[in-house]
């Protein structure tokens, strides 16, 4: 297992305001005055940090002030604070007792990339997956009415103007007035997810910048009101009716949230330290559900990552004085690449194809589609079950959608997978990106699920590409016939072969392909990790001679029936090997199979153990997990020695 | 298998005009006044055909006009209408060639009870899970821009006030502008989802009344513009810049949807059918996404509905003339009743517990805490996702949330289960009620996948208990200790014992019961399938000799690994039962720990197959899918002779 590497390039000295703040009431015991220099002395930290050891950047530097200005504000960890995603918490993770560990950021055995209640207390509730925060943070707010918790606990959700457009988010607001309580949320608008956001919410709040003056009117009236002791808990009667006879008064254009019945207040500089703090201290102590609403830069503060928010949102290393970065080399290509270009090129030759994305052009190579073809790609924004069952309405009439979103996140659609596709046998083509284990990303975001949960399916065709030309054959059959829903997983990452242009062609469905033969042990792999089993086998064949068959099943669903009658056959052991959890996928399908058609071989399964996996390198994780080439090769041996006893 | 009954009740010649309908275009020849005759006729119809073979009736008798507005405006089924749900579709199957087959509504082989696209091109997509209308009506339409079709197609989504608060209809409202096409909404508001609605947004669509006047003159000058002949495609700059001034004029409060930008009509009277079919025709040929607001009354036309439409919702069997309801009898009670009173008992005893419902008091029973201890039962709307991420919230600050979810919709939280809870491993208990075949209501709602797609999940405890002292003893385990998340499944539908309010205590986790010995073979079975098992255990024994073992696993996970170790050693053929999908659950599992252990018994799995199963009553449907006590049986005698041989 390797250490976290021993980053020495943060020097303390730099930083003479931070180093004094080992845990928020550091912070809080300074003076306003001094909170702009603590801001400037997080950005250089972590503009310093980030640029040699890569992280999420763009996204923490437009809300340092934000931080600050919670953390000063509220009495945290009592007050809590739940982050939305967590891209934005390096700050929140500096402010809170982590300065100095922040150099193993990501790494395994390090610091999680996300808030981890795991980690720290500050870190209130598991970050990752969007739109969770309000949900999360009512259920906090709740909890604290019940409890009737004193000193009366403060509930704030920070959520991205992207998040807040998801299904789960508006959820949230929908029932956060129902009962009395005490959340907060800060709407940290930058005008971005990952890629440039979308949606008429979207519009909809830049639209909001036209109401700030009535916005600065009522919250100065309620200021007043407030200093000369007129509004306090009792009162509450009394300052709704005049907030009403403001807005009558001004004959204001209602706002969303306020018909969701919660107060809102914005739009405000989100950089403007005095003022949010400010603001934050008169609004802290009011009652029920309020909106705070900050206009905030992503990058903000870094020139270069102002000017190109998306592409610095994970920028990988760079040069912090210059901004260059060091981009890696673009061969092999990504798969996700391989898919974006290979999809292009169908779309050119088929006008039915369209293309969706949730709110990730880039991060699914949508983009080069969309670049060409832009009226018939969609980024829906983060709703990934709004995706699926869009793209079931544009496959009832006879369109072919390609629907990319990652692994991890389409658990968000699962339902709507099978309600709104399978069940009437739509061709929508989920193209599953991040499958399998992820890396730094870590636990929310690996993609280890999928072959599991979408098995049991009816109706649904599942597979995995073990290398560039059967992603391309894959997606090419997909969209060639009437064939209802088809799954296709890959990883993150580069594939392994820089001339992956190879032509297209169809390839049968539920059908295998016997890689090489043997008659010691069989392996069955699925989608890349074929790669790691061939090497496994090849050094069993070596070291040890056993000559071990290798078969890439390439489908789940329909499994290839024939070929493992063939496996069955030889009755010798069997290992299976896939990207993703043991039980569930093709561990298990192979294991019945051999059940119920009689064959009693015995099998190894070799995949993701019924554990949570944290962040690290995929390497370090595959380790963690018994299924590297190492561990490949210790079953085949094992299972041979066994097998010969 | 069963015939169909045949019902002879419904004598057509008290439908005159209905009578003439065969189709929507039937419909269309007639002149406008003789559409309140119609509506009149099909209330008769409905009122009367479902007094005597039950199903949905107070959602389909309040949108008698609407239907009848719809296909009368509407060139169906060119025209596409999306009904979401699908409750409130008894009327359009009417209209649609179906009357003459609406006696076989919801039996086997008969008429889905809900949108079926299998049984008529005019059921355009799968209803039965809410919220998905707009977002597969919004896939339709821009399915009909692509392909350019000619006539312009009209693609119309109809959506209850309690489904467009589920956050897949926000996705889809959020979206639904971002691209030009021709969606129209029409928003089917009385007040109601099954039960009472609940959230903000619903209190905001009351309050839309209040604005009524402020439409109605837009709406007046709009058509007045349009006699006019001012209103064109071609002058739809002008008509926003008009409404713009308008609405500046009146210094209107701005809606929701308008600020998502769709445009906005309403509130009407939907039970004015001269209204309706105006403001349809008037507003059908707009670009660009509308909403239209009706105001309907659920249960209109049939007082005892009226007056109690949540229990009209799905009445049974009823006098027609009196409004008599033929109660079944309370005894032996609904699993449903049981977890509802053993949660009241619980919850009295700990004041941690909360409860919460997603729309479903009534349907999950967990209105008899509401009733009691209003202030800790939180019903949260049609938001699966947000009351299970809201449930996690409450956990983390110290609840224990029981959330209480059908097994086909709790696939809307899969996420939201492994993100938000499962991951933190906190102690939220889910109540999945309806799990399992479930009867008439059909491929939607049968809760079959819940075993298979939550196996995979680290932390968390799967049980059913097999009848009611058990599901008491699991409630009672799962709030009385820190043990993470924990999900307890049980049928729709009734008991066994009339005297289940036995003492509960605490059951040891996973660990499994042994119900009866022999050593011819073992079933193991999870849930109420055990009983099946066990007529079916006896009859081998009786009818064959054969002594079969029987074991109640009661715990999916943690697996019973000494008792599996027990089986194992046998070394008989092993039969598992469950009320779930073949692949991936409680057989999968057997299967797996047998190979993983060196045990190779023959193992047969009985659950239902890899197929969508339709509606019908349960014993047929577990006949079609052989997994009834006969199955069972064959199963028994099979393994036993083919182990013998």
């Amino acid at each position: 297992m390797e250490n976290p590497d021993n980053n020495e390039s943060v020097e303390s000295k730099r930083y003479p305001l931070l180093e004094t703040i080992d845990s928020p009431a550091d912070l809080r015991r300074m003076s306003t005055e001094k909170l702009p220099a603590v801001c400037a002395e997080i950005r250089d930290f972590l503009i310093n940090s980030l640029s040699t050891n890569p992280g999420h950047f763009a996204s923490s530097m437009g809300a340092v002030e934000l931080t600050v200005a919670l953390h000063y504000v509220f009495n945290t960890p009592y007050d809590r604070i739940v982050w939305d995603v967590g891209h934005q918490a390096y700050g929140h993770k500096l402010l809170t007792g982590r300065r100095d560990k922040f150099d193993t950021n990501r790494k395994f055995g390090g610091l999680s990339g996300f808030p981890n209640p795991e980690e720290s207390p500050y870190d209130t509730f598991t970050a990752g997956h969007a739109s969770n925060s309000i949900s999360a943070a009512l259920g906090m707010a709740m909890a604290s009415e019940l409890n009737n918790d004193k000193p009366r606990r403060n509930v704030v959700a920070v959520i991205g103007d992207a998040s807040i457009s998801g299904g789960l988010a508006f959820e949230g607001l929908n029932n956060a007035s129902i009962n009395k309580n005490n959340l907060l949320i800060i709407l940290n608008d930058n005008d971005m997810s990952i890629d440039r956001n979308v949606g008429a919410l979207n519009s909809y709040l830049a639209h909001l910048n036209t109401t700030r003056a009535y916005n600065r009117f009522r919250y100065r009236l309620f200021r007043l009101l407030k200093k000369l002791h007129l509004v306090t808990d009792k009162q509450k009667g009394f300052i709704m009716r005049f907030n009403n006879s403001v807005k009558s008064l001004l004959s204001h254009q209602q706002n969303i949230f306020e018909g969701l019945n919660i107060r809102y207040f914005g739009p405000i500089d989100g950089h403007d330290i005095d003022r949010v703090v400010r603001v934050l201290s008169d609004i802290k102590d009011m009652e029920g559900p309020r909106l705070l609403h900050l206009r905030t830069t992503k990058g903000k503060g870094y020139k270069p990552a102002e000017d190109d928010p998306a592409s610095w949102h994970a920028p990988g290393l760079f040069d912090p004085k210059s901004g260059e970065r060091k981009h890696d080399s673009d061969s092999p290509a990504k798969y996700q690449d391989v898919f974006g270009h290979t999809l292009l090129e169908l779309a050119r030759a088929n006008d039915k194809i369209v293309g969706i994305t949730a709110a990730m052009p880039s991060g699914t190579s949508m983009s080069i589609m969309q670049e060409q073809l832009p009226s018939r790609v969609f980024d829906v924004g983060i709703s990934e079950g709004h995706a699926v069952t869009f793209a079931g309405g544009l496959a009832k009439d006879g369109m072919r959608p390609f629907c990319a979103i990652y692994s991890s996140f389409l658990q968000r659609a699962y339902d709507h997978i099978i309600h709104d596709v399978a069940i009437q046998n739509l061709p929508v083509t989920f193209c599953i990106d991040r499958a399998g284990i992820v890396g730094e990303d870590g636990v929310t975001h690996h993609g280890v699920f999928d072959l599991s949960y979408l098995r049991a399916i009816p109706n649904l065709t599942i597979a995995s590409p073990r290398d560039e030309a059967s992603l391309r054959n894959l997606l090419y059959t997909a969209q060639s016939a009437d064939r209802g829903p088809f799954a296709i997983r890959y990883p993150r990452g580069k594939g392994s072969n820089p001339d992956w242009r190879t032509p297209m062609h169809e390839i049968a469905i539920g059908r295998g392909q016997r890689l090489v033969d043997g008659n010691d042990v069989a392996v069955l792999t699925i989608g890349p990790m074929a790669n790691k089993a061939a090497a496994a086998i090849e050094r069993a064949r070596r070291e040890n001679g056993i000559e071990a068959a290798h078969y890439d099943m390439i489908f789940l669903k329909p499994i290839d029936e024939q070929l493992l009658d063939e496996v069955g056959r030889k009755g010798c052991p069997v290992i299976t090997v896939e990207d993703g959890v043991r039980d569930g996928g093709l561990g298990s399908a192979v294991t019945e199979w051999m059940n119920d058609h009689g064959y009693h071989p015995h099998i190894t399964r070799i995949g993701v153990p019924d554990m949570f996996v944290p962040h690290g390198k995929v390497p370090q994780l595959m380790n963690l997990c018994e299924m590297d080439e190492n561990a490949i090769y210790n079953a085949i041996v094992q299972a041979n020695n066994t097998h010969k006893l």
